[in-house]
């Protein structure tokens, strides 16, 4: 059996089984792809001592389709995970591969995906070190679920997390939202539109490493993810106990992706990214922020402000401000309109 | 909607949607049993610095059943892990959780499988610190699969791998074999056979730990899961570059396992354990080892001698001894006997 020529070849029961297919799988196609092709085979790796404090993240993909305009599972899989770590100022160390194959997923496919997995982690200067593979009864799956987890190190010394956001801070998003959700949306052929756009799918270690070395005070960071900006405001308002207030205008959203969710019924605000973040910073570094994030992403934009904590009068811990000046609670949604959409 | 009267509760596609409904049952459900509830998400844990190298896997799990006798996939998730952890001399630092749940999942399972999750945990002196969690459609997925991956810091000296094992070491198992097979096998109904056999599941961490403290000069350690003892004493003998010879009537399986696997045609070597696993070390320390490794399990035993590197005229990496003396090459099998074990 050939990996590369994969016509007809497809994953079977045995390949999860621990006997010489599992071997074979591992040995043939996914130690080669991910350049570990020494044969040796660890049930841990073993990483060099670390100087500081480390960060360590898990993510879960079960996005579909595996490959969408802009991406694939595979390379969101690593990206997804290394944006987390970055959530944290961290610098990549070390990522894991889990993956779960349904029975009869084209050996072709997987090839593709591990490919772009390596791909991907070269570009974020990380290697895959240590990995698993399970495979599951045809209909007990979706084709491919991939897990990632990675290890970072903390070079700095700041506490980024929502504790730390202070009445006054301004909020930034780094560029414009919601293209991952629609490019997903209009990969699914069933909705019925079609759109030139792609996935925001990007390494966001880039912008935080430009501002972490600017010496910038960084109080909070959060990639937009599934539920966009509307979760992860709310989860960083809520978390830290102060309210937030958006200025509805400056929310960068473009033209196709406004125009899709019209169409679709859907809120710009709540569709994801994978390559998009919130800063929260104090304002009196916002523009220089802004500078070094606008290099990365032109439409980066201050899109609100840190107010004094919740009242009883105003309960919402996030409002949106209106262009004509209307102030409204945002609206986080129950959260089911993006099913499986990373 | 209470979570812990989950009758007729069960998970919905909004679950998992990054909106209100995943923020409750991360809030509300998860959090709280994993005793993390300071209701602070981060999108990646920070870790104390750690001196020395460390150790880092990771594995997924899609056991069927999900509750087994012995056990449970939660159980299986933390010590699956740390025992991976474990074979590199490591000692626990961090643990992820990545959850992939079926919509149509009842609460009250997942409810089952996070306390159980919890109590693993804190058995081997290790913490959740993150995690995720991810909803498919109803016929999808399979109820619940997990990953655990697992960060942990080494504080010994030694390279404990295939490639330190030498001609004329010791091959030393930790206890009786298959008896996680056996029971996850006698759990699904349809295979028409009972035992009162549980699995073996357990943390390796307290005999490997004991291993170490008695400065035994470990060479190799594998843990017994998927493949049994014939998938890991292949992995090693061909990591390694030596021939290993298994004595067969050394080698440890109860009454109950051996006729089991007659019953159902399967060998006991190529069974799954959970809480087994082979060391590797000189054959001057081999008794030290067991006396040792006795003191968890009484039927650990020596089961074989690393011979010289395979040669044209003996090609089998690894080969088995009869009670008659017989030598026959080792069935790796194809791997298809148990899917789903793990």
């Amino acid at each position: 059996m050939t990996w590369s020529n994969g016509d007809g070849d497809a994953i079977q029961l045995g390949h999860g089984g621990g006997g010489r297919l599992s071997q074979q799988l591992i040995r043939e196609l996914l130690l080669p792809a991910l350049g570990t092709s020494d044969g040796v085979l660890h049930d841990a790796a073993l990483l060099p001592a670390q100087p500081g404090r480390l960060a360590f993240t898990t993510d879960s993909y079960v996005v579909r389709p595996l490959i969408f305009p802009g991406g694939d599972i595979g390379r969101l899989a690593v990206l997804g995970s290394i944006n987390d770590l970055a959530m944290a100022g961290a610098i990549p160390v070390a990522l894991s591969l889990g993956l779960i194959l349904e029975e009869g997923l084209p050996i072709a496919t997987l090839n593709t995906v591990v490919a772009s997995i390596q791909r991907a982690a070269v570009e974020c200067g990380v290697a895959v070190v240590t990995g698993d593979t399970k495979v599951v009864e045809r209909g007990k799956g979706d084709g491919l679920f991939i897990n990632t987890s990675a290890v970072g190190r903390v070079d700095h010394n700041l506490c980024i997390h929502p504790p730390a956001v202070m009445a006054g801070d301004a909020v930034l998003v780094s560029g414009d939202l919601g293209r991952h959700g629609v490019a997903i949306l209009a990969a699914r052929d069933h909705l019925g539109f079609r759109t030139t756009l792609r996935s925001d799918l990007a390494s966001l270690l880039p912008p935080v490493q430009a501002l972490l070395a600017a010496g910038l005070e960084l109080h909070c960071l959060r990639d937009l993810t599934r539920g966009g900006l509307a979760s992860a405001i709310d989860e960083i308002a809520t978390s830290a106990g102060w309210a937030i207030e958006l200025q509805e205008p400056a929310i960068p959203v473009g033209a196709e992706v406004s125009g899709a969710c019209q169409l679709l019924g859907l809120d710009p605000l709540a569709m994801a990214n994978e390559g998009r973040m919130v800063v929260v910073l104090p304002q009196s570094q916002a523009e220089e922020a802004l500078t070094l994030l606008r290099q990365v992403e032109s439409s980066a934009a201050q899109i609100g402000t840190v107010l004094t904590a919740a009242s009883p009068n105003n309960p919402w811990p996030v409002q949106l401000r209106s262009e004509l000046g209307v102030l409204r609670p945002l609206d986080l949604g129950q959260g089911e309109q993006l099913p499986r959409i990373c």
